[in-house]
């Protein structure tokens, strides 16, 4: 089993020494350790990984182990163990592309996680749903029923036990109820270069605007719409040849990646919020 | 002697066959033809290249004759000979790196131009520019010359007879009446991937939003800032161990290529603009 | 209904005028017309593509009448309906994700193309083939029934009217008589950067090698293994963190968009073959 | 000031605590440290860089407090101040765009670096090396007296007391011997996309292969030609348009950028030769 450390507090000095130290003095070999320093905001973050096999403290006192040593230097921190899997809850709307990636992604093995639950606004992408043989459920969303229907899906979520919120490509605004509920556990794909092209319809106020260039960002979700630290992006280079349906073509798979790799690093307990920004320990 | 026609007007039927036919009767080769229909704005575009070797009109008759053509299918165009070099002025205040990015450039034989005079409002560069041999100039701006220094640096720019103006990290806002003077003939280059970061600052900007990728883009100066036809965008990837400048130092890199290449395009006579776009024939 | 004109042929003056003319004399619209003239070889090549409509020639005499025109230009030619879907097979042995990428962009109506038949050294793929309703045939390949099962094969094709083969991931060479049979007309994904790792295990050749970044080839099958005229490439950056795995993983990626591409490229007849190396009609 | 050590070893268990416990009880207080396992080759790589205010060893004695520590761990190690510049020379020909890349990046600051010696077969880049005030020696090279030639550069190199050099586009091939000298701390850049197209002529090659893509490779030395260990490799997209005059005019820009990154990663020591291969810790 392979224990993962995600933890950040103001900085001082031996950090990386007392952290390793206690880590090899209990028996743990460290495989992965990588560590930054925000020089302006002061603030120390790390990621260590390390064997558990002849570590003298069981998985389970861990925790509270751990929250000793934390508790001295003021961090935030975050345990897992690669061996559990994570388990999410994909939402969706119409478009299939991002789920029926991640859903190859997890068959094929790339996903250290369980998808628990399929919720989507509309039936369409039911069928896929089922093909890859996960629970689909629908809650049609209007004006009038958001907030009971939020209420339905929180607890959906809580039976499923869910850690992480996954938006495929969800066409609906969550609120501000439920993205704190999920606070820092909920993942978006927008389809354009952030900050670049926020709001609606991001692939016609691109080509509106004549870019070279469009792109893809994925995010945690935070009460100020498509604002919340980004996670990974890439781009692709477009002409004017392009028209606004060529951009929708191009874009589906950049989204379809970048929410991908920003799943990757997710699961593989790689991504450290600080703030509005997120740190990649790649 | 290679002719070059830059030609857009509403779309209709026959266009292309219409002017390779006139350049074929006229006994012109054509070496290059792109063209391309913009099908939501009903316009055509076309940029044709064609030897004037054994033309049969002279290349001094050839913009009258070419107005007949022009006025029937009721087109905005531009006639080039690849020959005869524009002539530029480069805007600079401090930094170096796009001038001797253009400079060197230019004395491998890149560029189709004649760089006829550097402006400054500093005289940082003025060792640069005298290294190249290029006549330099300085301007010193502040609010209350503002208005007085453009009509001098617009005396220059016709007395040097400049066709177009380089703003190469030029850190001074142009007014309206001396865009309006070399109305699309400006090309600036912004050290953001526009339009996310416009105006001041954009690679703090950047890293306080926690983006992954920077980029920078070269486009026409129109009256709004920052708002012009975009001629080239590229970008680079950064990461959270990137401080501002590291940034600034990557970008460097950016913005010298983007202007370079869109430098490069515009000098082949190769960018129309249609409206608050670009077309690029590559 | 819109043909399109791939052609090639020696270079000589006046060859857009007569082509477009040709085109505009009979009523035509050319609604995309591109050319190129390779100065070292001396030959001219053109895509132009014209609506039919009011076209005074019908769609099935216009091959004939274009025989007159080209063979007065000694040309080599190819005429296509964007309307008339080209008839393709997938060859495929395990790997499922070329297979899917195609089949998924095919169902979102990206292909101008019937995916007839899958044909398959094993049975790995045959699920999926049922998921999108497409015919499935398995062939398995040893040393001894090579030869025979590609006569099978041929005759499969033949009955299905396969205009061109996509090797979508396919484990086994095919024959030189095979490949002659389907000239020009078979597309391969190659998993690295030609010409570097030709052969076997490109990944494993690349991470013993230490490069920084790996790619993807798609490519025209001819009788020399990985030599055929290159369609599309693209890579991606790795770093000494990436086991052969994750090279594999990465890898994957960009084997399915190489090869997307490259096939999107060629259903809208957009490549011509000129000698060992292809013209891409963007 | 602050040190950095580059060690690499065994694999074995606590070497990350190990190292950083010593650091931290002599009061070195770790700003940077970043670590790799090779699994296939049980290796351990590490960077760590610390603070040496308040360390209790001088650093005029931390190499042989050190060694007692590696010897240990049996560790292949180098250990550098980032305040000491190393003392680069560099080689050319004819080819003035890397050497003027590193020359102006010098002068900016980007290089942690003293550029003590420009050395050249020809005089074509004397006048630019007197331009930023580096000296400049000529050693014409033939057949005939390419040894003692060698032997001449060898002394001035050793006056100069050189660390490391860089073939800034150097069109000559070093002796074993002289390869051997200055074992891992010769630095080439190759104008193609290794392994592919080594040898001469490379745009040629590629030009002739119809590649989509062309590129650049920065590698340390070795006596087997083009096929020391990979520092940095970049790519650009071509297309048939291109000539092979304008793939050079491309690859100059990849050349420059792409030794120029090499460089910034070995001069801030981040680049640890492992075998055949390099670790980058960025």
């Amino acid at each position: 089993m392979t224990a993962v450390l995600l933890l950040s507090c103001p900085d001082q000095k031996g950090l990386v020494a007392r952290i390793s130290k206690y880590i090899a003095e209990h028996g743990g070999n460290i495989i992965d350790l990588d560590e930054h320093v925000d020089s302006d905001e002061k603030l120390f973050a790390i990621r260590v990984a390390w064997e558990m096999e002849n570590f003298s403290i069981p998985a389970n006192d861990l925790e509270s182990t751990i929250f000793k040593l934390t508790e001295e230097i003021n961090a935030t921190w975050k345990l897992s163990f690669l061996e559990e899997r994570t388990r999410i809850a994909v939402f969706v709307s119409k478009y299939d592309h991002c789920l029926q990636e991640i859903l190859w992604r997890h068959k094929l093995g790339e996903y250290n996680a369980e998808i628990s639950v399929i919720i989507s606004n509309h039936s369409d992408l039911q069928q896929l749903a089922e093909h890859y043989s996960i629970p689909f459920h629908m809650f049609p969303i209007d004006n009038e029923n958001r907030s009971n229907q939020e209420k339905l899906e929180i607890e959906l979520l809580e039976k499923f036990n869910i850690d992480a919120i996954i938006l495929a490509r969800y066409m609906q605004i969550l609120s501000e109820d439920f993205v704190n509920k999920f606070h820092n556990r909920i993942i978006n794909i927008h389809h354009s270069f952030l900050p670049a092209f926020k709001g609606g319809n991001p692939y016609k106020q691109a080509y509106d605007r004549g870019v070279k260039i469009i792109g893809a960002t994925s995010h945690f979700v935070t009460e100020n719409l498509d604002e919340g630290p980004i996670i990974e992006q890439d781009i692709i280079r477009i002409s004017h040849k392009d028209s606004i349906d060529d951009l929708k073509r191009k874009g589906r798979d950049l989204e379809r990646l970048v929410l991908a790799r920003a799943l990757h690093h997710y699961l593989q307990h790689r991504v450290l919020i600080m703030g509005k920004k997120t740190i990649i320990f790649e």
